[in-house]
């Protein structure tokens, strides 16, 4: 079992990562003092009920925990007020107070959601997640948690942190194939941000990692968790530093926005937007090799370097010009300067980006 | 004008208490460095925008601030995600960022509103508070923010501090008596926690205060914010001390769950509660010179201090009992020691609660 701390002060929590670690799940929430006195409750959505959940509930009853669950329908559309006040419904009626915990049991969906439960339920209840998929390695790292509104995604939210994260390599052995190289995609990011020694691990690790193999899987996990926590601990409230986390999602961001249902997973979007950034770093003076490892890398994995044709240039920028991350007529872009080194440029023209955007559906 | 420091390490901010600050008000925000060129959202209800409104939000234009306005309906049940939900909408629609700013212009109910929405929207922006009543002297100081569920009041909530507290104390002048009185139960109950010194001072100047005597108000608004502060500044989250602002608020807090719709107003349901404190005191081996002060002072304020009889004494008992100050068999109560001091006693008997109700039905 391999142990991170995500250094926060006073908010600091451990990642624990390593196969197998659900059966002795009660030991990991005595030794973190979750009272078994008020009860807990276990938030998790039907895929992964019918995987993960009679292990760890009854894990943690085995324990001696006081164990409340709540099944949430699998996908994004969770993510709504509506189903934060069911579970604020649920979690009165079963009598979770002021010391209670919620545990997120799932990926990014479900550790957004019950996070900000956790974050807003009688102020701020305690919180731990438990992440089913690579993609979540992402998401446990940094305390973003949020629900949707109708009109844009995440914008209702907090910071919370987990009292712990607990990452067992094993629930990843039931994802299909589609979710593990896109789960891959922000992975390979974190070493094109930061850490061009993981890149290349990662490129040498590739077979293994596809295939799952818990020791490749679990170093991969925790690279990935170190470098977003590295980032993180210095600006835990997106105030700067935090923005280069965005490589690839200017562009990825609207990809998902205007791609059809399931048409390119949150993985995809920003691999062929990573891309893009590598072609704009190229227009700025930087070597075409940091553009053409990364396309490499990406393609490794199996994940897209090339925007589906029949996606409309003008829907695409318009997209991104209603992104947080337009400001004031410039475009804020995350750009490479180097394999695991970028910068946040203000400057970037409009002009370039939607050059960019036709050059990657010619992308080979 | 008075400025008091609510001191919170790096969320500290200033309170400004006084007359006619309004008419100053962009200065205010200028001094506090708010975004002109981020549009800024005022929140209030509609018996305050039909005072209010139009003053602060044409100050502000003037100043170059870019005002959007949200008017919600008066009371209680806009505290409500729905009226979250609509908020969020609003400030969509207006284009507020992440250095944008919402206002809240009112009361209570419009500041926990306010307050949650600026601590959710976008994961937390810009909150200033302009209080309206007397009694949200009390809630400007301490961050508390919150909506209601239809299961309970508050549930729903975080702790999101202001960046300033204008507290212009002629928006009181148009409040009712009813209100007027009611809102200085806080007040008294600031001085009886925690400054018997206070409470003579109230006692001599109750005329003044009654007749909102600008000078006289000035002074008890800013010592009941600073008796709050100095207590929520060593227990921000909610952990220990701040439970002593409590007094008064358990057996309160069942009247008004029993009570008819405007049959007991927060602050008197709290008087009342106060003097059952405080008969709890006697029965713990306490002056008997607490009670009667007590119940002295909250009279010369003409507010309440005996329980309506037709109140149902069982049905109080099971409010309480629902309750989150009631924790594990045990009743918790702030109990006044001397005037001007209390502490937390968790273990009142159920008997003595129900007697103490008893007997506050009966008081002269």
């Amino acid at each position: 079992m391999k142990e991170l701390i995500v250094d926060l002060g006073e908010r600091s929590y451990p990642i624990y990562i390593g196969e197998g670690m659900i059966s002795g799940i009660s030991g990991f929430f005595e030794k973190h003092g979750i009272r078994k006195a008020s009860p807990l409750m276990i938030v998790t959505d039907e895929h992964v009920a019918a995987r993960h959940l009679d292990s760890v509930a009854n894990g943690l009853r085995a324990g001696g925990f006081d164990v409340v669950t709540k099944i949430v329908p699998s996908g994004e559309t969770s993510k709504s007020l509506a189903i934060l006040e069911d579970i604020v419904t649920d979690a009165l009626q079963a009598g979770l107070d002021r010391s209670s915990c919620i545990v997120a049991l799932g990926g990014g969906v479900v550790g957004d959601l019950a996070g900000f439960a956790a974050a807003s339920y009688m102020r701020g209840i305690r919180f731990v997640q438990i992440p089913t998929t690579i993609l979540a390695h992402d998401s446990s790292v940094g305390g973003k948690v949020a629900v949707n509104h109708k009109l844009a995604k995440n914008v209702i939210g907090a910071f919370h942190q987990p009292e712990f994260v607990l990452y067992d390599t094993s629930t990843l052995n039931t994802l299909p194939d589609r979710e593990v190289r896109a789960g891959f995609s922000e992975v390979i990011k974190h070493g094109l941000i930061w850490d061009a020694a993981f890149v290349d691990w990662c490129r040498d690790h590739a077979d293994r990692l596809l295939a799952l193999e818990p020791e490749a899987l679990a170093t991969a996990l925790y690279t990935g968790c170190k470098v977003k926590a590295a980032v993180v601990s210095q600006d835990e409230k997106e105030n700067g530093l935090r923005a280069i986390l965005n490589l690839g999602h200017t562009i990825g961001h609207a990809l998902e926005a205007v791609a059809g249902y399931n048409e390119l997973l949150h993985g995809e979007a920003i691999s062929i937007g990573m891309v893009g950034a590598a072609r704009l770093a190229m227009k700025l003076g930087h070597p075409e090799s940091i553009y053409r490892e990364t396309k490499e890398i990406l393609s490794r994995f199996g994940l897209p370097v090339r925007l589906p044709e029949h996606m409309d240039t003008e829907q695409i920028m318009s997209a991104m010009m209603h992104d947080k991350k337009f400001k004031e007529g410039k475009m804020v872009f995350i750009i490479p300067t180097a394999i695991g080194k970028v910068e946040i440029n203000h400057q970037i023209s409009v002009e370039w980006v939607r050059e960019t955007v036709e050059q990657l559906k010619r992308e080979e």
